[in-house]
């Protein structure tokens, strides 16, 4: 099965190109979702197919390419076996480095791991008990300790950076350069609390919900495109260790999420709003 | 705008043609949805089109009736603008019936109330209050008022009934001639506590979480295809009363959601189960 | 029965102290909620107790006066069969309106109606079909129309006031008078979106759950202490008219909720926090 | 601190007795919940208080024991930092096991767990890894069986034995003799869905929410008191393995939660119902 993801200009005759294209090539489609976004006037698609016949993915991509051109459609086309590679940053929170491994182990999740980087080391016996690149990065320059990751993140060939609870903040330039491929989950409902110590600042602000939100990790901190979010009720006898205990299941359980629909293609951002097909 | 909604036997080809006709006629897609069932082989579609210009519509109906015929299509292609013609039963509670009257009123839901069937008389002044016309019919000889029933869904030409906390049981064969086009709404999380008296059932059980269920009417009651669940949490301390209070809303709230989808046309039914587009 | 709340520094011996004068004074305890503040150091208690004999509430209450002295305690004693009179003011948005009138209507919230303010006539019918006094106060001289609101509160004797949907700023001594006797509802889940059109203000932020949030006015708008807050998910089809439409179910539910707990006696307040017992 | 939890048939009297002997004997309540229940005529409480001084402790469980007698009292007291010892049963199916463990192991759960119990052997890594003894126990003989894991108990003082997805049925003797001491956790809302393969079963019905259980375990299958209960939201497009992956979240979470409540004391039992304070 493959899955092509596609986004445009919308305009007349687009499904019907891309449903031709597919039916002349003997390729079935097994789910599409799309969306018209009538006040950015964009296009957005999502098909998993199966071509039915050896040869069939390679004459619709011939026919695509031609398509996708009189469109002005950015694109892709991905095997849906191919699990993405993915590269996890942690610090010394390590709840959400756990529930991924768990769901990674257990096929859950259909990303491969290609390495762990930390600046703590608490988490590298787990990280090596499974088999996996540990690699130790304290931020003494951080210059230099970005130079270490962009390293890594080429020689594995990760697509994906998953800030798992990594505390430290990355540069503009890093940012910049890995634009819509690094994901951080922040311990609170965006756009409220934002910055250090949000499970303090809720408990200050005496909210009655606190959150978790996974979004794209941008030079703004906290401000990316949003990716999803969940919450979970508190009341007055709930202190902020208390909040960042219970808190904790819902950053997991968001980031696991986030990392699934980017893993499975589905996510598409327009400015600072994400489409998930 | 128009909606489109088929379905029919999976087959390759259905979306190129179904796309490619809408696109040679102009009209135009707004929205589109789909389910391929791989475990039953069918394929569900709803489509919101814009017809450009004059004739537009009448073209493409044209055209689609051929392609319905070869893809043994099930099909209706409605108007956005008509609303959906639907007729109220509402025994003595009439949380929802308020419920539904608020939204109808301020234009939430896109139906047109034909009238309101009550066994009951409290709810006649609120009726008539909305200059909507109220038919008190207790039920004495069942056959005889369910033949009421009957007129007067033909003479309002109710396309929908909607059973609005309306406490009698509706016999086999109402069931059966009006299948798919009765809404009940069941104050309980089903299949748990089916019949009667769900909330006493729910605290002899004990549970920690109590809800309500919107479904098509059938022979067998409680029974039929669900539309939409929602729950509420419950503790210890909820006596049957104190369910049903708390419960009201959210029978309400899942009426009014089952009424809506429907009224948009985006559910199918595929034995016991619904697609909902 | 009545209703106890109490509130004073924490120290060992007041649950003693309470529980023994109730029950020396044959005063049955039905229902008691307490929390000891580690932070704070303070104590809350909210008791429901039934005096068994004529004269046990007077001898209670004398002992007790006594008691609240020795402890420094805020204290009240209500009766549960007086209803809470209760003010609302409202503006063009009538469905927090709507959804209060029909609780009080079925008699699921503990409150007596004494008027509605709105500074709009749309509600006008909708009041007076239900016998409740409607003052219609625009707003041109905002301290005129505050002086206004004063001797409505005053000879109504309201001991609440609801803005279910009140746009005006109330001024800061207003808030400072009526400190912790006015409960607002914001269409948004705060801290987040602040201020004015929230749901547009979600929606170029782009977050995947929005909520409503009531509170105690104070002067500073959307920053008074929470009581409530509750969430519904939207995805990227969400417009922000969508988002309106979705949320009024959130915003009517959390306010109700609101007012039911205020008019039950449960909600204690410090500084920014509440407790809601 | 200590936790005193009591119950007993509901008499005036109570609260001031044990509040009077806290206070007498220098112990501080710092948190206390209590439920009177009005269909049952039973009062439960539990307590959390700091003796202050050396022998506090002793002086008033002298004198609460005089107390406890003179009301017909069920009652126990237990130091907080005394964690339950807990044993763990599990077959297949990891995914509750790996979160107890994650949460034990950071200190989330205030349990010690004594040992695994298998009826299969692919979690043995796993639990040896964590360096907790692990009993590979196949089914062969039931009794047989079950004579070893009571002496597992028995041998390692377990006070709460937690079926973390075991698919075996226990005897009628094994329920009655650890009555309130088997936590099992079921997927799926209960009472819907009992006995085998409810995610199926789920499918089949077509429900639009998908739920977990932890209950207590009783010779009546499925038919136990329920500690607590969560959902999960699916549509048409879950297949029931589907299911089965996004309710493994939800699974996890409950038994966790049902597992915290026991291990802090808050769970009492009454017939098929559970107050938890």
């Amino acid at each position: 099965m493959q899955v092509l993801r596609l986004h445009c200009d919308d305009k007349a005759g687009i499904v019907a190109a891309v449903a031709t294209a597919l039916s002349n090539n003997q390729c079935n489609i097994e789910e599409s979702s799309q969306f018209h976004d009538p006040s950015s006037n964009q296009f957005y698609m999502r098909l998993v197919f199966t071509p039915l016949e050896d040869g069939c993915l390679k004459s619709f991509t011939e026919r695509f390419e031609k398509i996708s051109h009189d469109f002005s459609m950015t694109w892709k086309i991905c095997d849906v076996s191919q699990k993405l590679k993915t590269l996890l940053m942690v610090s010394q929170y390590d709840h959400c480095l756990n529930d991924i491994l768990y769901r990674w182990r257990t096929n859950q999740l259909p990303i491969d791991i290609t390495a762990v980087i930390s600046n703590h080391e608490n988490t590298k016996d787990l990280i090596q008990g499974h088999n996996l690149p540990f690699y130790f990065l304290p931020v003494k320059n951080k210059n230099e300790q970005e130079n270490q990751v962009r390293k890594i993140i080429e020689e594995t060939n990760s697509e994906l950076v998953v800030l798992a609870r990594y505390m430290q903040i990355l540069s503009e330039d890093f940012c910049s350069d890995f634009s819509g491929r690094v994901i951080n989950i922040h311990h609170s409902f965006l756009p409220g609390f934002k910055g250090a110590r949000p499970y303090h600042q809720a408990y200050d602000r005496g909210v009655k919900i606190i959150g978790a939100t996974a979004h794209f990790a941008t030079a703004d901190l906290d401000e990316g495109p949003i990716i999803t979010q969940d919450i979970v009720p508190v009341d007055h006898s709930f202190t902020p260790q208390k909040m960042q205990t219970i808190g904790q299941d819902t950053e997991s359980r968001v980031l696991a999420k986030a990392v699934k629909l980017y893993a499975e293609r589905r996510i598409f951002s327009h400015g600072n709003r994400t489409i998930i097909l």
